[in-house]
């Protein structure tokens, strides 16, 4: 049998990137001063704080555009489900599982994840669950998902075709993509996706996207940091 | 234990529309008669095919967006992950493994679904399963889609959320969602989700994605039969 | 010499529909009740105004794009030029100043068109004009225009082409377009071009592009009802 | 009053990039190899050749969205409003005719600028302009763009806010503009922008744009050699 893995990982990669808070005032300069507006992508930003700031708080979101940020993600199917809903400003290509055999590789909730919900649709909230609870998780998870796993083997080595196969893998088996974005687009995500007491519109984003997300929000607050901080500072609205 | 329903059965609905090969005309004509091109939403299509098949193979595809189709589509997870990778000129709304408990209803192939795989990545080609292999993946199926739907229940009595408890589901559980498109984004689906020898670009679409693009497929002959006609005579690539 | 019109009038028709508060509603059902929310689609949505107001609240936006709206704009370029900036959502079919002879028709701005502008970028305010400021506007469009437009149609009878020719007319020219838009894009646009002390985030919109979108705003009043109240109380903030 | 400058150049500038055929071939190898398509970041694309002909030919657009360019534009409105007609994958920033002074700068057709039009709309051809043609091309341009400068000029002396004064402005008045987007939407740009014979799609586009599509389309050339030369060879139609 073969050996099937389970962690609580869901490593992001910041791959390749362009752009910074100079490229943010640079696209915005050029409204008002047309072609000098090139010479901001060589100016301190700090300079230029005040418009950023301008930009967030009035929601002028074009000038986060001229940048670019590729990630590579490795999350289970349930978190790439929230994710591909995520259509404007946002690229995918991900592993599948027409085209390869899945890896024997399944999230499993880490001991610290909150599994015990209350309250109503859209307010949920999370508590941790009960020695029990983790048991009786952590058992039905790697049993299912093992058994599940061995199936779809033995469909492959009797010939079923691998889309036809992986039917019986369960939501929780890891994938992997390449997913590019912008200064914007990420916003957007990260608004929706991180719970935060900063948020002016709160969001109860989903335990598992929401440790993709930090890993980006942090990405992002290296790339653009004053940018960043315009962003925390309005209340995590994309603009 | 809860009954588990499987079916090969994936229905799609279409519950709204607006818009016909008149508004096509219409929207094309503005472009050379200005206002007068209002008209052309009361006159006769018939007359103007000959424009509908100069938009379509010259690939002029704004004239095709001003109109809209709403379905409501019933499918594995599975199909629902390859249908939401369409981002432009594509809503969507989903049944929430975070907000409601899933049904007990998974796809099972159909005997007639072609299971055996041939040819390589990009270029498969699928035959019919033998009587073995048949039997083993209904075997396997039916086995690992109960079994998780015992856990998840299971799971769920215990207190564990449903977002977490749903993790042990095959992708093969059934969803349903509103879909809304235009003709234009419509014809970019068909021409990749259903395999036709009269296709310029030939696809290779998961055969239960096809299934669903198809009774949409009919749904657009239906509404736009002059626009279909010239998508098809022009090897079904979307303008 | 060709007759030259010139109107302060930019009408706005709705030509086509698909869509109510009740296919919101039921496409935010879908996300707790799955198929049962087809049936949403036939109910009084004033039952429930509680769960459209908690989307709008919570800036949850899809379920506002299930539906359609076809408009017939005329206005000058010039608001045009801004219209177009809206991207997502948005299908524009416009006459061509390559394919036919722009009509001679041109923007005045009317009497009560407030046209001193004070402020600064971002933030400006408008007023009244002068009597004399009034008069020389009235003049300088009136001759620059007729001029431009004879000029045009020289050109044209002397066999230069269209697309050369229009280079010399001013953006108060009139255009006409198809526009078509669903509900969310259509929220997004009125947020930023139309102004209003109840916006959460003020706008600062032209005046002319504000004209349209209050003509907009209007058929989506009538076609939205409910969606439209929750929209205003909530800051004219599109989910 | 003012010196006017007429030019025929169309400057574009590549700022910023991101991505090679590199980001390419790695981006469609995660869909056989998960994790590992990572290291084609690294690999010579050379040997990646016949995947990317393999993605151009079968129209798999995706794998060329991880990727950027800036550029920095500067053209006459008429073009910039073509320009602005492509939505997807594409972000602008341009001056604003609202909180700027435009400057006294005009296009003026090139010599060599083919004037004359023939054929039917939507296969225009075009031949060199006579001397007469041109001359009075060129008088009628100068003119009518000086005499509306003027006015323009006049009117903001008089303290006519600027989006009211620039109504007088002729379409061929400079702008500029950032402009960003990705290989496939760049791609789907070249094939309307740029007439070739090598063009399955045949496209008419007008000469001015197409000035600057030739630049962009070069700098496409030297950022993504294998992914231009597939591009050209399957008959120049985005993927």
């Amino acid at each position: 049998m073969t050996d099937v893995e389970f962690t609580g990982d869901m490593p992001v990669k910041l791959v390749d990137s362009m752009g910074s808070d100079e490229s943010v005032v640079a696209a915005a300069r050029v409204s008002v001063i047309g072609p000098e507006s090139q010479e901001y992508r060589h100016t301190d930003p700090e300079e230029s704080k005040g418009l950023i700031n301008f930009l967030m708080k009035n929601r002028h979101g074009t000038p986060f555009e001229h940048n670019a940020m590729t990630f590579f993600v490795q999350a289970p199917i349930a978190v790439f489900r929230e994710f591909h809903r995520h259509r404007i400003g946002w690229s995918y290509n991900e592993e599948s599982g027409r085209y390869k055999q899945l890896e024997p590789k399944f999230y499993l909730p880490p001991a610290h994840r909150p599994i015990q919900q209350t309250g109503k649709p859209g307010h949920y909230h999370f508590e941790e669950g009960s020695y029990g609870q983790l048991y009786t998780m952590n058992r039905a998870i790697r049993d299912v998902c093992r058994t599940a796993y061995d199936e779809y083997e033995d469909l492959l080595k009797q010939g079923v075709a691998k889309e036809v196969a992986r039917g019986v893998l369960p939501v929780y088996i890891f994938s992997s993509m390449w997913a590019t974005c912008n200064a914007r687009s990420l916003m957007s995500f990260l608004s929706l996706r991180v719970k935060s007491d900063e948020s002016l519109y709160p969001s109860f984003p989903m335990w598992e996207i929401e440790q993709v997300a930090l890993q980006m929000e942090h990405h992002f607050y290296q790339q653009f940091p004053i940018t960043y901080d315009c962003f925390i500072k309005h209340g995590r609205v994309a603009p």
